[in-house]
């Protein structure tokens, strides 16, 4: 590892203001079997080529050589947003050929972009659905045609590899497309936005990346057009699906499409960041809050209908419809993460360690080739071993597949955890904060030198993080290291040998380091009970188990035999405790006295009858299914709520 | 009032196999100001020119004259189902007509019978979305395109009018357009069913009106092809959808699409009774039992999902998010009315006048010109008062909307409601049921002579029904009058003045009558607590109140200043009691004490702070969003299961 201070500009978001960044893709390399390190491996070795074997198949890829050729299209394959995926797949590429060789995924990242530089048009219009022979117009569907989200991809793809390896031909392809934008889309000419938000985060970054103050500008435009019913709704959609309903800056909670308002805040934060404007900054800050504590399931988890994909109303938190798209958490990390970068606030990066590890870790199998897209925090009846060639519809049941008829979840994730790393560590003169705990080694410059740590730690098994100092500057540094939120009476040993409390948030430390120096963080992740909001109608009288980030479920695989998942009550009289990396907690099996076989489940009060008790084998719920297709739950009906008799 | 016997076959459904049948279209008369009588006063007077209009101003009549006129079809307006609007409300009219003399209907039916003839093509396809210039070709797409279910909707209304005033231009346009799909999908041609089922019931009906066996016959034929994967699926709708997923004898539950689900169901009885396949019509009795005991709404209603307009899991029974549409209301009393016709067993009548009353009753306005298409339970937030031009793409938020970008169920209300009374009473040999109770004259022929009967009654307000024999056959007659389920406490004085005793399910009393015999039937219609079934997730820790057959809810409208929905709490130690027709309960504000502004709503464990204590009052749902728009709800969280300290 010799890049250092040049690494620094290579990970995703890089503000022009302000003064804190995220660590480089270099800067940061974690070890291949953290918890982290694990699922970056696999991702490396198998999500690429899966995913590129996929859309070759479903000729998702042929469309571009189609229209590089200039054939007419019949009966294009894939809907109108599929060659976003090879761009995200383009962008993931670009992230680990930055944090490490790999002749063969560079070799695919070289076919690829030749392929899709061949299919622009001499303007810079990039798309394979509308434009050409066959497709219809350009732009004549700005609802749904995806066209500008499309190439917003192409942006991110193009700024992940401007940061990590400069100009070629794919940042020249993108540059092109954000020039075709500009003009057909700039102050004066078509005054229209696109339906799925995108192109806002990708002209933004790109405008940083290339230092082209037009791109944030048109980014600015397309933020500020929001809201003012440009959009054309069409039957059973409105216009708030598109976040079309409100402008961005008077808008208090996220609504609609989930991942849609989660793009568009993020692009939101990248404007308000580069044009200095603190109300946008301030409006999204209190979006933000106002959807945590009203909309957001307990795994970080963002959109509770499957209808439209959408955030519901608030308190509208059902366990078993939860659509939790694995690409909202995505989202939504980019979201809080820009948000981090412009307000140091912990919580952020609270929520971003919250999501990370109970929606985005949860969508992949460890094998990195089958993946959930909807993540509910209930399934009532086991799914069926994924079977056949075909592609899924949603991954549900308990069932991970390996594509999607709209397969935007695999390559989100690829991306995501190449990259993922650089969300680990941040820098702020002379502060290096922790943000992530995982094994590995980090090596930053700060203004007096290079400091370069060591972290051990099991985490999120076990609660010690032992960070040692490998190399550190002559002058003091501040060693930042976040106590999340749930982590009640931690402790902290500094290299003096001193023991300090670290309460919930920041906790710190400034002093000139010696390499050898260690620090110890005992965070305590025993098992807890975790009680929802009384307002959350469709968990009343649950509760949830928690061990350190890890939100753990109840998986019919662990249960007694002859125990059916909607008998079980969890006795919260005792205590959850450890196990393995899950828990164990004191359960019994109740059932209505009240049901009648054939008649409606309603009646005069019957009471529950409590039948054998057992322990109950509690895993993390990122992990579910992957023993075998189960029914599960996260909250657990609580024994001493039922109504008495 | 004359008619008699002739009388009898007037009314929907009338099997040729089997011992009971309803009433008589004439044979029963509702007052006009009874429950009941109101609604079809106002269906009579103002739903079917109010559907007529909108039809017209939207394009969907004229769809029929272009087709007439051979005209190429450019942006035709309207789904592709939007005929059996017209159907619907045909059979409607035919119905109202069958019941009275209105001249101004009489010619709007003669009106659209007319343009509905004149749209049929020679060889008796009838259908302005497929099969004619600029349109797609007949039948190319049997999973989508309802060119099916749309003649199945016209066979049900010749059906109406074939009983009501014989043979007509419309009866003979349902025979060709029969013919013609018994050529085209009999055994040996298109081995093909349509995705959306409707066209068994509208054949088998068909074949009963007009003594057809080959169209029984083809509605079998459509019964048995489904769940052969004969339907394409297509790109997020899988098989179940359209109940393609299994051969209706082996299905455990109704699942997929309510609305097709139950439709298809009720075209299967008719089939099972007709040809004697006990093994057929015993699955659908099973069919009905489980999805009763497991995915039905305290309201009758079903549909659990938005996404798919479908039924959910076992007791996936969402009150937030239930679909509960409206024309699954009306599907769902064709296939309970049946399978009483074949069984005679109470329990279907029971979900019969749960339904009417809590989903049917619930849809139009008291003035019959604005509907509910999804009857959700519960409604966090009160919606805007309908204003505007424009249809709406679905009645949420508590209000009642004109007409529908999908308007199915305006023309199925104004069908059912011409027709409801068929449903009051049953004849069996020297047997009459009353079934549903509402003060008018009932006037049937038995074997041994004339039976006339006044019933006097303020139910549901009040539980007292009065029945006065007029006239009376010189032979005894068994009178049969229903006990609903929940009635516990009921009393009968017969006409020598004993009381007796009735519980649940049929009371029967057989004796010669002679003209002013009198029975009295005492049912108890005291508000009463309904607590749901422990597995019912999303209600755990709550209770509903129902009085007599109506579910009560609460209204935003009736709480006190400064209370939130979100916050009531019942004290269920205190039994409500009568008010109005509705009810006043015990209860309390409560918020949850560890709620933290800006943070997840999840966490250590808070109690619920009780505050002020109020009366609560409940009003019946049917009437919900009548007075003003309205947060709303069924189920209130009770006070006593909030967790401990």
């Amino acid at each position: 590892m010799t890049m250092i201070s040049e690494g620094g500009a290579a990970a995703p978001v890089r503000p022009t203001a302000g003064t804190r960044r995220g660590a480089g893709l270099t800067e940061v390399v974690w070890d291949p079997d953290g918890f982290w390190g694990r699922m970056q491996v696999a991702n490396a070795a198998q999500t690429f080529t899966h995913c590129i074997a996929w859309m070759d198949r479903l000729g998702w890829l042929e469309n571009l050589d189609r229209v590089a050729r200039g054939e007419e299209t019949v009966d294009r394959p894939g809907w109108q947003f599929s060659d976003s995926e090879i761009y995200k797949l383009l962008e993931g590429l670009a992230w680990e050929l930055g944090r490490r060789d790999d002749p063969a995924l560079a070799a695919a990242y070289e076919d690829l972009v030749a392929r899709v530089a061949a299919a622009q048009d001499d303007d810079g219009y990039l798309g394979t659905a509308f434009g050409h022979p066959g497709l219809p117009p350009r732009y004549s569907d700005m609802s749904m045609g995806h066209e500008l989200y499309n190439m917003g991809h192409l942006m991110q793809a193009a700024v992940a590899r401007m940061r990590t390896a400069g100009e070629d031909t794919l940042v020249e392809v993108a540059r092109r497309a954000a020039d075709h934008v500009c003009r057909e889309f700039g102050e004066g000419c078509r005054e229209s936005l696109c339906g799925h938000p995108e192109i806002e985060v990708g002209l933004a970054e790109l405008g940083r990346a290339l230092d082209e103050p037009r791109y944030i500008a048109q980014a600015q435009l397309f933020v500020d057009r929001r809201g003012r019913g440009l959009l054309p709704v069409r039957p059973l959609l409105a216009a708030d699906y598109f976040q079309d309903d409100l402008p961005v800056r008077e808008a208090e909670a996220l609504r609609g499409h989930a991942v849609r308002a989660l793009y568009l805040s993020a692009g939101a934060v990248d404007v308000a960041v580069e044009t200095g404007d603190a109300a946008l900054l301030a409006a999204l800050e209190r979006q933000w809050a106002r959807t945590v504590e009203r909309r957001t399931y307990i795994t970080g988890g963002m959109g509770s209908r499957h209808q439209d994909e959408g955030f519901g109303q608030d308190w509208e938190l059902p366990p078993d419809r939860a659509y939790c798209e694995t690409c909202a958490g995505v989202a939504s990390v980019m979201f809080s993460w820009r948000l981090f970068l412009a307000t140091g606030d912990v919580a952020y990066v609270d929520l971003i360690e919250r999501t990370l590890h109970n929606v985005v870790a949860t969508a992949p199998d460890a094998t990195g080739t089958a993946f959930f897209y909807a993540n509910p925090l209930h399934e009532r009846v086991a799914g069926a071993e994924y079977a056949g060639e075909g592609v899924n519809h949603r991954a549900e049941g308990g069932v991970r597949a390996p594509w999607f008829d709209v397969s935007c979840c695999p390559t989100n994730v690829a991306r995501t955890l190449a990259s993922l790393h650089a969300y680990a560590v941040a820098v702020e003169g002379d502060a290096v904060a922790l943000l992530l705990y995982a094994p590995g080694d980090i090596d930053v410059a700060l203004p007096g030198g290079r400091l370069r740590l060591r972290v051990d730690t099991a985490y999120p098994s076990e609660g010690e993080v032992r960070v040692t100092v490998l190399e550190a500057p002559p002058t003091a540094v501040t060693l930042r290291l976040r106590v999340p939120g749930w982590a009640e009476g931690t402790t902290v040993v500094v290299p003096d040998g001193t023991r300090a409390d670290a309460a919930p948030g920041w906790w710190e430390d400034t002093r000139e380091l010696r390499a050898r120096d260690v620090y110890v963080l005992a965070l305590d992740v025993s098992p807890r009970l975790v009680w929802p909001d009384a307002r959350i109608d469709a968990v009343r009288g649950t509760v949830a188990v928690e061990r350190g980030p890890l939100v753990l479920c109840l998986e019919s695989t662990d249960l007694p035999a002859g125990a059916a998942l909607e008998d079980v009550r969890i006795d919260t009289s005792v205590a959850p405790r450890a196990a393995g990396d899950g828990a164990e907690a004191a359960a019994s099996l109740r059932t209505w006295a009240g049901a009648r076989p054939g008649a409606l489940p309603y009646g005069a009060r019957g009471a529950e009858d409590g039948g054998a008790s057992f322990a109950l084998t509690l895993v993390p719920y990122h992990r579910w299914g992957e023993r075998a297709p189960s029914a599960m739950r996260v909250f657990i009906p609580v024994a001493e709520v039922s109504p008495p008799q």
